[in-house]
């Protein structure tokens, strides 16, 4: 740290990325990406023409990409936003639609993403404990005075609301954005996308990144009343319009279009989740029911950092979060079918099975 | 706008980047791109494998190409970070670098953006007059009390300022932050990159965007002491850890691999700049000294919006800033020797020779 950094952030705890050890090759399952490729046509698209064209700026409209998006999800144009990763959106709404005055309401387990953007920008923030059952209680994010920002399905647990029980949040909190954070929806979860029409605090937050094979492109997206998507283009163009590159914008457009081979890898992540949850459940872990491309299980066998460690000096990598409530489970990725046999294998082998 | 943005971001005036008409195909010199495609090694580097390999995160450290950045300037990884574009680096710098209480001084005609981020983040903006040559008179930056931001080159005059005038501002300013951004350095500027092992208070900007023709890839870098770069890495981390993609990346190292070819190139465009302004200057147009890949030039023989339109007109793009004191002028992006004599045959025509 410098003796020029404003002392407003001098205290800030930054976001701890998960590991990506390189002192061996392992079965990835810590970060949530997607175990297969971006489709064969999106391969295609980012060819040499198009690298050559890197000379030229990038679209700071993302006109391509936001149409197909628009059609896709059945709004239109002005109601899609772009960014370099939905981290961008997020930190664009921590900084602009919300402020010291009102605050912010997010669940105490969820991404930890959301504590570092209230603490960058000052904004209070009012940390809801999950249920007993690690469940979120909508009713406690009714009525309140400040963004209400949910992770759905939730982070680290998968577990889901309703979108009965987002839409009377949505009712009760007329004055307030609420952000819906739908990195996971893709694997089981329901969108609130069609409820932007009727509720312009509305503010719905999608990525590329998992149900897309685009982790490494960095693509997010927003969508949302077009009041609300001009609030945030305001800002890019404050901050930096151009973005997105030229190769995420062809790569995304490309993906956009093969939509089905998006949701033949979704209804193969799910299968393969259904298969690991049930043999986990059979060597006896508590497996939270999960609606995402990921799991959190424990077990009362072997403690939750201890497992972690052992798994990763086999080879395999989860992500273990020293926390209080959850420092005894793990957040498993689902990967291919064989990536989780070779996890389910290395448990057996720690448990002595 | 919706009524949810803050009431700080209410009022302000956006950056607009340079149009990009899509009505028909123009010589395209007014974005100042380079009119060279990125090495063919670094379109060999952009390959399907590497494409495939989407699914996975970016490194956020950018470890390999930071360091081969490190050995290319003779600092270390250390000193060198990385961003989506260097208003990425600039936005940080006038968030976390720079306060209400100090502010920022920069040149009255400079890069547009340096008074659209002081407005996003309340910080109280010096705009220094350039001298009635459009140099900057450098003494008017020594002994400050804010964050010094100049462009070296200046955009959109193209004029230099020397090391040692830097270093007398560097001097001069020991408790600031002196921001230079070398945007168009390596058509015939001087980095300042050398003095980072002296003036903990230098940062350094400099992007991929211009002399690396790479504007679509979305990369930019800044060299400082550890401690500011340090700064810069505490705010990414706090909004947007994953900030670069892997194909930018990947391009990039491979950029930096073939600098010899950047180097080629960066010759070619000086030697077309210095032909264009003989012919310009033949015609009767006054040009600024430029050091950058763009010439800023008037005549009296016809207005600056009207060549600027009438250009247009014959397919020929440049930019032009209905400005005090600039309005006469039109910045024309340096292409190759074809698109120069296509600028300077419409201009014979315009001008009725």
């Amino acid at each position: 740290m410098s003796r020029f950094l404003n002392a407003a952030y001098r205290d800030l705890e930054a976001y701890v990325p998960g590991e990506q050890p390189r002192d061996m090759q392992y079965i990835k399952l810590n970060t949530n990406e997607s175990p297969y490729p971006p489709a064969p046509s999106v391969v295609d698209a980012v060819n040499r023409a198009e690298v050559e064209k890197l000379r030229l700026y990038s679209d700071p409209e993302c006109t391509v990409l936001r149409e197909k998006l628009a059609a896709l999800y059945g709004v239109k144009k002005e109601n899609v936003y772009l960014a370099n990763g939905s981290d961008d959106i997020l930190n664009f709404a921590f900084m602009a639609l919300c402020d010291r005055e009102h605050g912010a309401i997010f669940p105490e387990i969820s991404y930890g993403f959301y504590q570092v953007f209230a603490d960058l920008y000052g904004i209070p923030a009012t940390r809801v404990p999950l249920c007993e059952d690690f469940s979120i209680d909508h009713r406690e994010y009714c009525h309140r005075d400040g963004m209400i920002v949910i992770a759905n399905p939730n982070a680290p647990t998968g577990m889901t609301l309703s979108l009965s029980q987002i839409e009377e949040i949505l009712q009760t909190n007329p004055d307030q954005v609420v952000l819906i954070d739908e990195a996971y929806v893709d694997f089981g979860g329901q969108s609130c996308v069609p409820l932007i029409h009727r509720y312009p605090n509305l503010l719905v937050v999608q990525t590329f990144s998992k149900s897309r094979s685009m982790a490494g492109a960095r693509l997010g997206f927003a969508i949302a009343d077009a009041a609300l998507i001009a609030d945030l283009e305001l800002i890019k163009y404050s901050t930096n319009p151009y973005n997105i590159n030229r190769l995420t914008q062809i790569a995304g457009a490309a993906t956009v279009d093969a939509e089905e081979y998006t949701r033949a890898c979704c209804r193969e992540i799910m299968a393969t989740r259904e298969y690991t949850v049930t043999e986990l459940k059979k060597l006896g872990f508590r497996v939270l029911p999960s609606s995402a491309n990921f799991i959190f299980a424990e077990s009362d066998r072997i403690e939750g950092g201890e497992l972690y460690r052992q798994l990763k000096a086999r080879g395999v990598l989860v992500r273990h979060f020293d926390k209080p409530r959850i420092s005894n489970f793990n957040r498993i990725t689902i990967g291919t079918r064989s990536d989780m046999d070779a996890l389910l294998c290395a448990v057996k082998e720690i448990l002595g099975e």
